[in-house]
């Protein structure tokens, strides 16, 4: 936590300032609760009054208002909020180098100090860049890249032959490079098609507590740049996440699918294997897309259809048995 | 494995007793190998024939039948076989001071003996009351507190900032105190929101295993006193289950949703952001809830409905497309 | 991995030889890139013409095409692809004995050497077959026993009472043996069900990443032999799955269920309890089957419906609400 002037986060924001800029601000505090060293924010002209009592030294706010704080006035106050939060609360980094005792870590390991290693991390034959944070607990195989100021929560795995990025934050349980689900069929019985590809995660992917990617066939599993996973999510071999991709929890993309950019899936999708879904394509929770989404926009439903047709056949399915609570 | 008295069993579970109270047990049977220091049950009256003929030495049951074991009667075999058996298979307990050689455990962590540590777990700067046992491979993270006589299961993780309350059960693998899915989003790029707040978990919770649950954005994640909660769920940020709510394997809770107490959730449950779920919601297998349900009650679907109404949704689509099948 | 002659991979995956059958072959490669000492597969036609260029050593291919490649003539590519594959990459298996100075191991688990047990593993009073690997941070607990050539990857945990057979693979942060979800009621409070069982998994059973299958309550929960269960699946306590099942990622089975033999799922199915699923059913994505199934054949939808009835039906539902993208 590093104190800054009410001038510097405007800077940080790329706001406007109301008021004095002097004012030092040491953290993030509520409205009802701030003192004079903390920065409030108000989200909703509902808080204004909140606001214009508050004692604390400077708030984020779309609009001024009448209030003792120096305003620092932002078009998004959600994205403001989110730079001096990281001001205040940077994902941990390593700053000095640091290999807990009770750590194992392959002699042959290449470590780029500063690095910090945790107790009981399993360290194999692989590279890790500068910056990067391994908690306790977490298995990184042989064979495989972090990158620059990652940062590896409690008992994750990583396996061999993945490559993550700069900035990576991989959650508690989760697991990067598993094998894919690749079986042959024999006389009724199956046989392990070995899972020999890598796994790519770029720059500034988070992936959460419990999800699972797994590694490719022969190829690789890529999840774009920026990407952000939630919980208990799986993707599968050999698939393809664009960059901005945002999933939440409990989605699951069957192997060889393409995600294109920026496309955003709320709780509980399921994506078909072999799928191609254009950039942009927005689901609603608990959709299963089983064909190509071609086009960007919003859909939703099982069968998928565009959101505003799944609607429509909402309300024609609660017409065919009437009964209360119609009006939503 | 404690034995018993018949009579203290009558006095554990609240039943009548016919025949001898004196007889010794020593622990639970089923109705066709039970011997007669073994307690057997029977949930239905087809299993009258194989009670009336069992050598265990006592049985509960909800009605008395002719037969030489003594007989519990009770209202409820269920409850009566939950007692007894925890009376014989109690949750694991600290009762003498351990802390394995190979455990990291930091000399600031305040535990109230006797506790258990078990090999290679990780204890941070936290607390953790008198009872506990915490398995190998755990990880506790600094500032946070585990209440008496809890159990965490190996490899299961807990996030800083995390309280569990006393009693409270952490399978394999799970995640209590990851950071919520906050992002703001910037000329189409993510940002990420720092998750600044905590995770209560109340007394007498049970934590399914690879289940995970979101620390707040601010304020806190709040599972309520005696609720149970199946593997592979996920809780998101800022929600809050009430009290006695039992959700069952694959349900997905989206961010800031308030779930009423006593809720019961079937497996693959979708909820939503920002809803809210009046107290003795039932929800079917698969259902999602995409709006708020602020009546009591039995829902089911995708869209969700009241459930005797999507039942009948079901018969009405058979009936667009005739086939076999529909018995049922 | 181990070079092979050409005749000796024919007698492998049981094919026609065309060509040189003395070529020495070191690997698998992809038709573009491949060396003399390589192997590449032709699973289409499409891909005749990259065959008749390659520089590989041999090809597996259905029929014969014009190249100064071996070619291996076989029926089915896939089936022989993982032949060879497996036999360049086998599955690890520990060939010399050998326990990490920071694993802990029971003085009284019985290790029919050769084992591996990994970095910071903790093995308690429990068998473990000959060839099987532990990798790090893997939990076996207490009362397990473990059969030969397994193999358990990292933060993987067993519980007590778990009997795995022969070649039986677990992935990473998956978690076998865990408490079923039992719970009986008393005036509105959950009181916990001791859950006594145990868990039986056959040979060759692999378990995705992060999966969780629970022990049952006072029997067994099996998971028959050659089953494959993917990444975030859940099968709870008392189920049966029987032989060469496959499971895609996210389906969750609930309890006292029987899923009969060569079943297949797709991803985010879910299967309510106490239900018997025939032989040779196969259900497609998203798929929530809320009764018996008692003939094999193709299922989808919730609710589930033959499959052909099914996409009828979506038929039908487009039609009420007409729009673009029907002609899928």
């Amino acid at each position: 936590m590093t104190d800054a002037s009410v001038a510097s986060l405007v800077q940080l924001v790329g706001g406007r300032l109301i008021g004095d800029g002097t004012r030092r601000i040491v953290g993030l505090g509520d409205l009802r609760t701030a003192g004079p060293e903390q920065i409030g924010f108000v989200r909703h002209a509902r808080y204004h009054a909140a606001a214009k009592a508050t004692l604390a030294g400077a708030l984020l706010i779309e609009t001024e208002i009448e209030t003792s704080a120096s305003q620092i006035i932002v078009r998004d106050v959600d994205v403001a909020y989110a730079k001096v939060a990281l001001h205040f609360h940077p994902v941990p980094r390593a700053s000095v180098h640091s290999v807990h005792a009770s750590a194992i870590v392959d002699p042959e390991a290449e470590l780029e100090a500063p690095v910090v290693i945790g107790a009981r991390a399993v360290v194999g034959k692989c590279r890790i860049g500068s910056g990067t944070v391994i908690s306790p607990g977490v298995v990184v195989s042989d064979g495989s890249t972090i990158g620059r100021d990652c940062y590896l929560l409690p008992n994750c795995t990583i396996y061999s032959n993945v490559q993550l990025g700069q900035r990576v934050v991989v959650h508690a349980s989760a697991v990067v490079g598993s094998d894919g689900f690749g079986y042959a069929r024999e006389d009724g019985k199956w046989l392990k098609v070995p899972q020999l590809g890598g796994t790519i995660i770029e720059d500034d992917v988070e992936i959460g507590a419990g999800t699972a990617i797994d590694r490719g066939t022969l190829g690789v599993t890529r999840i774009g740049a920026r990407s952000k996973i939630d919980n208990l999510c799986h993707v599968a071999h050999n698939c393809t996440l664009g960059t901005d991709v945002v999933m939440a929890a409990g989605c699951m993309i069957a192997g060889s699918s393409t995600i294109g950019d920026r496309c955003v899936f709320a709780g509980n999708v399921g994506i078909g294997g072999h799928l191609q879904l254009a950039a942009d394509v927005r689901l609603g929770g608990g959709t299963i897309v089983l064909k190509d989404l071609p086009e960007s926009g919003d859909y939703m439903g099982h069968p998928v259809m565009e959101k505003r047709r799944f609607l429509r056949l909402l309300r024609v399915l609660r017409g065919l048995v009437p009964g209360r609570g119609d009006s939503d």
